[in-house]
């Protein structure tokens, strides 16, 4: 499951709380609100200083990324929809190569079970996930327009501007706008209502008054079929789709656990008011993996494999004690228990190699764990891979360990038990309770109530069964309370007979556990292409060039050819080095604009391309490294060969460098 | 655009026929509905006798598909959604292995624009395209219970009915039927209506009777934002995502012609009760190409590459003689202008190679040109890529040349210019019609009305305002309709001045043509299993085993390894080749269960896996070919090299068995 539920699981989980005890839990919740406090309030208010540069870089990426059409506004010419973009020809192909990459590292080396399902999905599926009650935002509508606004960003833009820009503000009310801030999602929809209120705040735009909150619904909501009778939505997360197919998917993989199926698909949020450009979209795609597990079992064997791993993590000790993240072994993180277990373990790792893979920023990117507050109440375990760009840290992978909720879930909606099987090598003897009640005396005591009765009596744990059975012991009878009939009744020792009893078991049944790694591709994309841009003057000095340093698995396109000036013969050369490049598979473009190969350079260098083939004679070529503007020789027949194992990982360019003559010459860099 | 709104389309067009001079039009029509009549009585009524052994195969086929998790029914545990499937582990293989080969074919080949839209479409851009209010079918409702029919397929079902088990039915009867089903699709609501009611069709669950027909959007709607007044559907095609973008993807191409734009994604389409599995479903993938063209030049530089392909043909001129379709060299059906341009013809060449790359079988695919009256009015030429399986002749690919209109009509909607600009190399001089009205006398003959009048005279053709000055030289006036005042007013010879002036113009500006293959994926994917279908005797003769014939390019899997018995040293012999086989990138599984080698053979042949490793050694093993069941065996070094060139196609199983000693011992195919 992605961010998009959590602000709503969050809420939801804020209500539980009230009822746990509060009592034993108030300490530990203390400090919780504090460093969960801490953190927040540094999110809202931005980096400080460093605000101003950030905006000017995010610019500098947006614009480029725009102009070079990695991005476009969806539907532009009828002036787009917000939260809805395009991806143009060279991000699609980051996409595809993004995606491409995470089939192989995870789908292929695990040998994944991939499904594919439709975004159309019945009523009733999402019911049973929870998402039809729960997937809501608070939302204000303007009382006399009906324009509608996000509740909780009208009262986060307040408290920001009062901070920023009110000089004469006095201390006190600095510290609740500040304690506002730092508890922003776990406000309810009075509370939101009520701080409105209390600080007299408008509809921005026109200055009217607002409606009390009210949870809106963020999936699109659609009908299937010509009836109008049922409802359908347009998916918010792949993984429905893995769960309902348990059943099938845990026979095809021979009825052994663990296993994981995997999906990439397109997912939807109806967002109210969508902001922060590409990272908060109204459609994206999610990549998402459902590892299923035996509870009593989640120790990984490969976790040898990325046990030596170090990298930025962030438990919820230090986030509560105010620290920062710190650089840990994955394989201590897991003995010493900060991270739950090894599967769990095992994924944060693959994850961290995937990222990185990509090109995302080591320096930028941790593993933060969710606080008790943010993580849904079945969670066993949760850390976000959450990488810093412009907008702050960014949550771009979810890796939580949900327990048995969602299977369970679907088996009680859908009465289809979705569970595994441990065949015992011989039969195993366990110790069963039994509850045997009379119907008789049942019947003559409860009359038309006997069946609650009986139904309550039967479904009481192996504790409130010992406690009656000692009290009808030695008293001879108890009180009894009856949920479905709202009241206690008395049972006495005849009522019913507790016991237990010794049985033969050939097979332990049980809801396996899920671990769920939840990749929201949109955002991986935008932040590396943050972390991949940098500007270099040009040779004259005169303008800043920008560059994309994406690694060759990512770029949009291999490598480029130039024939130097136009010629038969350069341009023949130039054929058959791309048709050598296409039979290699090598993704390639001839540019023979009449520009100087300074222009085309810097052309190709914004968008990423690693390569630059120049061609400046008929028979030996020049190759470029984008980032190192360095050029070596060599000759027609081998760029092919060249380009792809500089591509395909197998050589470096340093290798490269050593091997072919360094070229200078008077083609290279010309602005 | 794809299959789903050619109905729409081509009742839209049967209304637009009526406007057209109906007596030169009069004895073509008769031709052309003779030949349509042939044709969609024969897949109305089936091939007849062969009837029964299709059915047998797609039972069959299905079966397979659907035991082995190939598809299985959306939401099964919630009893599924009529019309909805998941690909399961190896569907989503051969899907994910489709895509890539096409994105490699198209994409890469021609270096191809390619885009990512969002499916959520706001209603003005389906507005402008057409589908708001034309991508419908017709509905009648159950006038008890509210449930809905096809009216089509009501009507289509009865006469069907009658026609096969009505053995008293008089021959003036069953020629009606017959007629009735052969123009089917080209009755309006009313002609629908009236022969529901003229033989009594009632609601088939519960025989009550039905309402009238009406049209029934096919477009899943939505609505985007929390107002509930901005109205989205979920895109029925791909195509409308590239329209709108023309601007931008031109100026990319750095404002050259011609070029394409691709996209991959999901459509949508509602279907009142969708037939016919897997062929028509609520939501599919699409791949859409569209090649923008100067229109005065739709020559293709490397139609040459096609020009030999030889196959199966079925242009208009055969249909209408009730002729099958033949072998034709596509060179040929160009060059004598049965295929209306080179770019057509191009794309027909590539779509044949793409389709019988991925195992087609070419004596089931043929392509069939569009009949006057199934063809948009825009279209230039049209033809589909048929395939045939047990369902008949399924449209899987239809590849169009829709000239102008797409372009022309997002211009109109949304105001920005969708053009294409030829800069001459020396300015041209060109005659140009000028109108220019004399606002004084208009105004004082019309007063109020005087603007209308001007903006009508300003837009006549050439041809009326050159009728128009010969009127005002004869006769100093003529009488003039403007549409706006729904009237005729009269024109005096001093209230416009008509002339041709000369001009130099330095550029054309022009809207491209549009020539666009759309496939339906899907359906090419169920096609191709039924064509890589067969079954042979297991070794005992016992049963029948099924066998996928795919391709490697096409299989789920690439290679299957198996340990013949269980023991450590084969175990381990094992895992050197699975991992030899990873680092050369082949997809594989290894299958340790212990059943008979026979058994695991039979299991992967199921899937289609090509090749199979039987580990009997702990230093050579054998490398089985599934559909010959040849084994060679080589070193276990070897094994990844040899299998990675075959299934790369760099070499052939002859190629192997050739070089390879031939294997013929205890461990084959035992059952």
């Amino acid at each position: 499951m992605a961010a998009p539920s959590e602000d709503a699981l969050r809420r939801a989980l804020a209500a539980r709380k009230a009822a746990v005890d509060a009592q034993a839990e108030a300490l530990k919740a203390l400090k919780v609100e504090a460093g969960a406090a801490a953190r927040r309030l540094q999110q809202a208010v931005g980096a400080g200083a460093g605000g101003a540069a950030r905006e000017e870089l995010r610019q500098a990426v947006v614009n480029t990324l725009e102009r070079k059409l990695f991005y476009i506004p969806s539907f532009k010419i009828y002036r787009g929809v917000a939260g809805l973009y395009d991806y143009g020809p060279p991000g699609c192909r980051v996409k595809a190569n993004v995606l491409s990459f995470w089939r192989q590292h995870f789908v292929l080396e695990e040998n994944m079970l991939e499904v594919d399902c439709p975004c159309v999905t019945p009523e009733v599926v999402l019911k049973a996930s929870g998402h039809v009650e729960k997937f809501t935002d608070l939302m204000v509508k303007d009382e006399k327009t009906g324009t509608c606004y996000r509740a909780d960003h009208l009262l986060k833009d307040f408290c920001k501007e009062k901070l920023e820009k009110d000089l004469a503000l006095p201390q006190e009310k600095a510290d609740e706008f500040k304690r506002i801030l730092a508890i922003l999602d776990d406000l309810s929809a009075e509370e939101l209502g009520a701080k409105i209120k209390e600080y007299g705040i408008v509809a921005p735009d026109t200055k009217n008054p607002l409606s009390d909150p009210y949870p809106f619904n963020l999936m699109f909501q659609t009908s299937i079929g010509p009836t109008g009778l049922s409802v359908g939505y347009m998916r918010p997360e792949t993984a429905q789709g893995i769960f309902v197919n348990f059943k099938d998917l845990y026979y095809y993989n021979g009825q052994k656990l663990p296993f994981a199926a995997a999906q990439i698909g397109q997912a939807f949020r109806n967002e109210i008011s969508p902001r922060q450009g590409l990272l908060r979209v109204r459609e994206f795609t999610l990549a998402e993996i459902e590892h299923f597990v035996d509870p009593e079992d989640k120790s990984h064997p490969k976790f040898v494999d990325v046990a030596d791993l170090e990298f930025l993590m962030f438990p919820r000790e230090l986030q509560l004690s105010g620290e920062s993240a710190k650089l840990m072994k994955l394989g201590e993180a897991v003995s010493k228990g900060t991270v739950n277990n090894e599967t769990l373990g095992y994924f944060i790792g693959r994850v961290y190699l995937f990222l990185t893979s990509l090109g995302i920023d080591k320096g930028r990117l941790r593993f933060r764990q969710h606080l008790p507050n943010e993580m849904a109440h079945y969670a066993a375990d949760c850390w976000d891979a959450e990488i810093e760009c412009s907008y702050g840290w960014i949550e771009c992978v979810g890796i939580a360990d949900r327990s048995a909720y969602d299977l369970k879930a679907h088996t009680d909606k859908s009465g289809v038990p979705l569970v595994a099987h441990e065949k015992f090598s011989k039969p195993r003897e366990v110790e069963k309770l039994v509850i045997v009640p009379s119907k008789k005396d049942l019947g003559l005591a409860f009359k038309g109530n006997q069946k609650m009765v009986l139904e309550a009596l039967e479904a009481m744990s192996e504790k409130e069964a010992f406690e009656m059975k000692a009290e009808l012991e030695t008293k001879g009878e108890t009180n009894f309370k009856v949920c479905t009939l709202g009241k206690d009744v008395v049972i006495t020792k005849k009522m019913v007979s507790i016991s237990m009893e010794k049985k033969l078991e050939h097979q332990r049944v049980f809801t396996p556990s899920v671990v769920e790694p939840s990749f929201g591709i949109g955002r991986i994309i935008y932040c590396l292409f943050e972390h991949s841009f940098y500007t270099r003057p040009s040779k004259s000095e005169e303008e800043q060039l920008n560059v994309f340093r994406f690694p060759p698995l990512v770029a949009p396109i291999k490598c480029t050819v130039f024939p130097l000036v136009k010629n038969q013969e350069f341009d023949d050369a130039a054929k058959v080095i791309a048709k050598a490049l296409t039979t290699a598979g090598i993704s390639h473009i001839i540019d023979t604009t009449a520009i100087s190969i300074g222009r085309r350079y810097a052309r190709t260098d914004e968008i990423g391309v690693p390569f630059a083939v120049t061609v400046d004679s008929a028979t030996n070529v020049t190759i470029r490294e984008r980032d190192s503007k360095e050029q070596v020789r060599v000759d027609i027949d081998e760029v092919a060969p060249v380009v792809k194992q500089l591509t395909e990982g197998q050589s470096t360019w340093t290798d490269v460098s050593a091997k072919y003559p360094a070229h200078v010459g008077p083609q290279s860099e010309q602005e």
